[in-house]
């Protein structure tokens, strides 16, 4: 049997995973890929720093040396981030090395790039483990549904704000507190940012919008709403209403053809399949032409499950290199326009503080039909100093809406526009 | 841009959608597959019969005539059963032609003859539609899982039992009434039989059995019981519960490493992720040692989502044939045992119709203690003539239980053992 040297760029909490796994199972993989599956170097900060299960003769500084060594056949990349990782992956695709990499961040910024540059050295650039962990969800779009059409992708591919809103909805608990217990919990990092403010799941959107659509998406494309402004009051009304406050990365393609490609919390129903997912886990929901509504749910994150992802790849580009032919390329013939967030299409729900006298309402659905964004329901609740409308619309374009919401804020009669959430999972 | 020919075997629900498809996509699946996927005839029994959207010209009374023509790359079939799909499928692989099939009964049957046959000719033989429609779950698993141990699937991979079951336990209908109901509305068959019997099921168990764990599994590995014998009482006990009867395709590695592939109906937690899929929705929940828990949720059958499943398939093979390559054969390295359904270990839930007098639950505590079957817990419901005893058990082997049983149906106290059930999804 053949054997394929592979090199790694990182051994942090998934790679030193990958690395025992690639010992632990090394006969499995083997039989499955059709070659030996040999891990013959491991690209690190500190080279001396020992690591649990693998052996320090694996480790080196160099991590150019892995991407130019010629004896290398594939290479991971588990480093994260731009740089140095963009520069070795090209280097190793320039190589002639096939590539396997969970950096969502790149690939959302400099996927068209890393693509050119496989496409150029006929060989495979794979990363599942980029988007939902260790779900299958990419693979099903650029394989599985390739015969259909996608019509939307609303995925909740973010777990360190699937658990502080989970926490949220179970608790009341305020968003700092919520944040605080992730923290201490490890789900959220000391700086959290790129959680809650909605980065990670942007670039993740990107990706998603991408393979979904056949057309090229980045991380500039992506509108970004975090859920650092969700309050306790936020979803105490939403489970009021039978809702929940989910972090959604949406892909969908408008009426006009264009993809409209955000990230931000928004109101589903209790009975959405993704209202289930609580905790950290993350699901993935595909609407598409004729397979109808999909939903792909698992672990998003975590050492082992993005491991199980990055070696699903690793088989398959070994099994190119033993057997021939190639993974699929960029898909981007259908050349899609990128839709503004202002002509993007849904309903909101519209918590106002107003005064509880005679002629509110009248005031307040004034301003809306002035902007043609039409109502469903109002409802109030408190009365005098508190009284509260929570106002839901029909569909509505955002630029409207946000039209809607700077005139009700200079209403004499709205204290204040408490909160404005999307509602999303009804037509 | 080449053209790769393609041949169709039927013209049914799923061919009519295929060849519409076909035609209405072609540019896009062209973008996507590399080549003109150019439809060019179909077998049909009645090649006279007017069919909507399929030009007349392409209709032909002569299978052979398709599997034979050396002008035609592709083979689609969606003839379904053995014969003569089976004897078409290996004249078009050994013809150089790769096939996409939605054929569960037959892969379950003679899969690996197929295969062989796949592989001899270095063609392609794919086959997603044939478990669970739509939902992307076999190249989930020899693919995307490829890198990871699978330790148990569990799937609602039937659609008319589901249906039927999820009828009984929102109305508290009876079986018969909900199979009624079923066929009225066209979600069963006037002879429903392979779908209420589990015979559907089954053919599904063994393949995601065979590809869950790199061995040849065939229908006949597959242990068998269908929902026919549900009650609405057994539905009812099971709501008091909180849990829900699902006809569940199970196959698990023992601890022993043999393969237990079975299909009967379970209860299930309504916490579990499988509770929730309702009416004829299929789901998929796979647990592996890395990736830990994941579903796949999605249409099970229909003419469009097979359709679509069919066309995935068709991209892939096609793309194949442009730029070199092939998918995964058969992967039956690992070699496993059948597990007998006799050392299957689960849990029981047992309602017995008992005199309600003295010492009954001690005769009855003690059938169940001389086959080592422990009780978690007892429950009484009414008194008299009509008391009910109902016996939660720990986790406990077929034999050991069915000998129980055996028992119990011989103890004076014990009028009528009502029904035993299994439960799955805890350990």
């Amino acid at each position: 049997m053949k054997t394929l040297k592979v090199g790694m760029l990182g051994a942090g909490v998934v790679g030193s995973q990958i690395a025992r796994l690639l010992i632990a199972n090394k006969s499995d993989l083997a039989s499955r890929a059709g070659a030996n599956l040999e891990l013959v170097s491991i690209a690190v900060k500190d080279s001396k720093l020992k690591r649990d299960g693998i052996p320090a003769a694996l480790l080196t500084n160099d991590a150019k040396s892995i991407v130019n060594d010629p004896q290398i056949d594939l290479v991971i990349e588990v480093i994260g981030g731009i740089d140095p990782a963009k520069e070795l992956i090209l280097t190793a695709l320039k190589n002639g090395k096939s590539v396997v990499t969970a950096n969502k961040a790149l690939l959302a910024k400099h996927g068209a790039e890393l693509y050119a540059a496989a496409d150029k050295a006929n060989v495979d650039l794979y990363y599942e483990a980029a988007v939902a962990g260790a779900i299958p969800i990419l693979r099903p779009l650029r394989e599985s549904l390739v015969g259909d059409h996608v019509i939307r992708v609303m995925g909740i591919v973010n777990g360190t704000t699937n658990y502080i809103l989970t926490k949220m909805d179970e608790n009341g608990a305020a968003f700092a507190d919520a944040l605080k217990e992730a923290q201490a919990l490890g789900f959220a990092e000391s700086d959290p940012s790129a959680d809650i403010e909605g980065f990670d799941a942007a670039a993740k959107a990107a990706i998603l919008a991408g393979l979904a659509f056949h057309s090229r998406v980045t991380d500039n494309d992506v509108y970004r709403e975090g859920i650092s402004k969700i309050t306790a009051a936020d979803v105490k009304v939403a489970k009021a209403m039978e809702m929940v406050i989910k972090l959604l990365a949406i892909a969908e393609l408008t009426p006009e053809g264009a993809v409209s490609v955000r990230v931000h919390p928004a109101l589903i129903s209790r009975t959405h399949p993704l209202a289930s997912v609580r905790d950290s886990f993350n699901a993935v929901f595909v609407e598409a032409e004729s397979a109808g509504q999909m939903m792909f749910y698992g672990k998003g994150a975590g050492g082992a499950p993005t491991a199980s992802a990055i070696l699903g790849d690793l088989v398959a580009v070994a099994r190119h290199k033993v057997n021939g032919g190639i993974g699929p390329k960029e898909s981007d013939y259908a050349d899609l326009k990128i839709a503004q967030i202002g002509q993007t299409k849904t309903r909101y729900l519209i918590r106002l503080n107003v005064a509880d006298k005679p002629g509110v309402l009248e005031s307040v659905a004034h301003v809306f039909a002035s902007h043609q964004v039409s109502i469903q329901t109002v409802r109030q609740t408190g009365a005098g100093d508190k009284a509260e409308l929570i106002v839901m619309t029909h569909s509505s374009n955002e630029s409207s809406l946000s039209a809607t919401v700077k005139d009700l804020k200079n209403l004499p009669v709205v204290t204040d526009v408490a909160s404005v959430l999307r509602v999303e999972g009804v037509n």
